[in-house]
């Protein structure tokens, strides 16, 4: 780890100045400069570990103005941030998020998974709502060097990993009701286990919307999640875990607490099973695991490792159809996937007073297989069409 | 003002402790603690205000958390706050807040607009967004002591005041997708003037959507308002100053910007006119000065002052209705209403590449009466029913 000094390396030949002085400078990984935690953390025994509680001894912290672009990012110890009251990020909420993992593979080796469709993904949440442009290129470097200067935060055990936040937050000052131009990228970093070990009861509810039509239920904006929290402790209190978010009239199935929702359901023709989840219609979080499920459900090699043909159907779907497949005895599964989750499995979804079942003990094996083949992509344990990044 | 210098003056008899240790106590304003700044910031000239960027010298500040409850509450210097990059405010935008103003009289008396009302949003926000449990009348009792205290940051002249703005954020460490059960208030105040001088020009948009019948478009939460920010920027690129947001596939008219939208219809009957907006039905703010003016409307004793005939009506209506009556030659008046703006006029209105162009030159009587009325009422000049609130 070098050093245990607080010292400032820029690359060579960097100055920290904007090589145009004329526009804003863009995020530039090259000229990070690190702060080194001048003790560490003793870490957590895994154990004890709970989702998003413990942090690493580091983060990453860069800012935007208007005039000068992005500042030279920085590795910095892991402290608070001091902020005027005004800032548009309390004020607006004009926050956006990614979520992802790090993994130690058993050749010793960092990966990520599929960080590209994070950082695009990031940069598409920070265009809705009017942050400033970001490079999601240099933030995946930053992300880089984070982990690896955290590395021993990274558990070795399967199921275990380094979940990265990365978070933009706007703060511009001024209640002035527009765009920040103005804003703070900072990264930061805690060692996470398993989410659910249990199945997961979904409660199906329609008089709370999390997402609509012109809304940004597509992007990672942080607006999202807070609105979810009142009617989740509603589901809580009456026995469920999550809710199973429903939309429009003919109640859609969308989403099921934070998370990309699928079904499996048994066709008709025999010809193994459909893989079913909600389409990229602006209401759903285009999730980087829900891709790599389709993508896997799709791709014939995968079918031939799992001896099960499956039929990836992005698809409107309703609870009127969930029920319909219930009683034909056709709804084989339930799957809620995310980063932090990776894929969970429902075993019971409450509507209107009832509970649809979902049939079996544990998880099904299309979940199983899943989860057991994104789970060795991320941990380095295979390799697949170059999903898992080693961070040099 | 009394001492300038760093002192603490709890109420007598309080000693800062929960009455009863076993709860968490409430928030409770006759335990504030006041540090008055040590030196005061200059005055700024009110011809250089602009809305939302210069704050007074003190704030409210008080924080929750799930076991002690609401702390003693604080007026203190304004100043940044510090904060864990790992809270609910920055990742899941469990943000709410307030808007109000306090005017100074010709009385010399302070005077708050409808204080309850807002108090009570505030209550219901919170709730919303499953936020500590707050109590609004002790909020009012700060906000009272803090513009007591600032007295001389309110601006003399008409159309001047002091906006306050009461902003409750979640503070919970952690990443878990869950309720924030540790809460900071704090209330800034800065000095503002008119807001709308020139007529408002609006964009009707229904490809961006502001609010959902269950979702929070009928509390004043922070995430609300960035999604709007790109719409905004777009329109302005178009040469508008707001977003006019309609909803659903009938295009009915919501909001204008982050204001509510009043327009004056000329009656079939002839007896005077219709003043219409959208019905609260969960996707329209509940706005304090909108309440005014439909209950302005609906007074005879109004009526009577500015010998106009009005008649309320909370309805849907939609851009097929606005563009009908504006050929009818019945569409009057185009009003955007809120704290800030108090009353603001529109006086074109694009849509689907056509402008709707309100008749008249300037505000029309029906808005220049109501807006006369409910500033006469701020500032102090007349009394009616109890809106006028002096802060002793």
């Amino acid at each position: 780890m070098g050093d245990r000094n607080s010292v400032t390396s820029p690359a060579p030949g960097q100055t920290g100045e904007s090589p145009n002085p004329g526009s804003p400078a863009a995020l530039d990984a090259s000229k990070l400069k690190i702060t080194l935690a001048p003790t560490l953390k003793p870490l957590q025994p895994i154990e004890t570990l709970c989702f998003g509680q413990t942090f690493s001894d580091h983060m990453v912290v860069a800012t935007h103005d208007p005039e000068k672009g992005w500042s030279a990012p920085e590795v910095k110890p892991y402290g608070p941030i001091t902020l005027d009251p005004q800032c548009s990020c309390f004020q607006y909420g004009g926050n956006i998020f990614e979520g992802m993992k790090a993994y130690l593979g058993p050749d010793d080796k960092i990966r990520l998974f599929r960080p590209d469709m994070n950082m695009r993904r990031l940069e598409r949440s920070c265009a809705r709502l009017a942050l400033p442009t970001i490079d999601g290129d240099a933030v995946l470097e930053l992300i880089k060097c984070l982990v690896n200067l955290d590395r021993r935060w990274i558990p070795k055990e399967s199921g275990y990993s380094l979940y990265i936040r990365p978070t933009v937050i706007g703060t511009s000052p001024g209640l002035g009701l527009t765009a920040s131009d103005h804003a703070m990228l900072y990264v930061i970093a805690s060692p996470t286990g398993p989410y659910f070990a249990k199945p997961i009861y979904l409660l199906a509810v329609s008089e709370n919307v999390r997402a609509w039509p012109g809304g940004t239920g597509g992007h990672k904006v942080a607006g999202n999640y807070s609105p979810g929290f009142l009617p989740q402790r509603t589901a809580a209190e009456k026995g469920y875990d999550q809710i199973l978010w429903l939309f429009g009239d003919d109640r859609r199935v969308t989403e099921a607490g934070a998370m990309n929702f699928f079904v499996v359901v048994k066709r008709d023709d025999e010809d193994g099973v459909d893989l079913i989840t909600a389409p990229l219609d602006g209401t759903i979080l285009p999730g980087v695991t829900r891709a790599s499920c389709l993508a896997l459900a799709g791709d014939p090699e995968f079918h031939k490792e799992i001896s099960i043909r499956l039929h990836p159907q992005e698809t409107v779907y309703t609870m009127s159809d969930l029920a319909k497949w219930s009683s034909e005895g056709k709804l084989l599964e339930a799957l809620a996937i995310g980063t932090a989750a990776i894929v969970g499995h429902c075993d019971r979804i409450g509507y209107e007073g009832k509970d649809i079942v979902i049939p079996g003990d544990g998880m099904g094996p299309v979940g199983t297989a899943i989860r057991k083949k994104i789970l060795d992509i991320q941990e380095g344990r295979t390799e697949w069409k170059g999903w898992g990044v080693v961070c040099d």
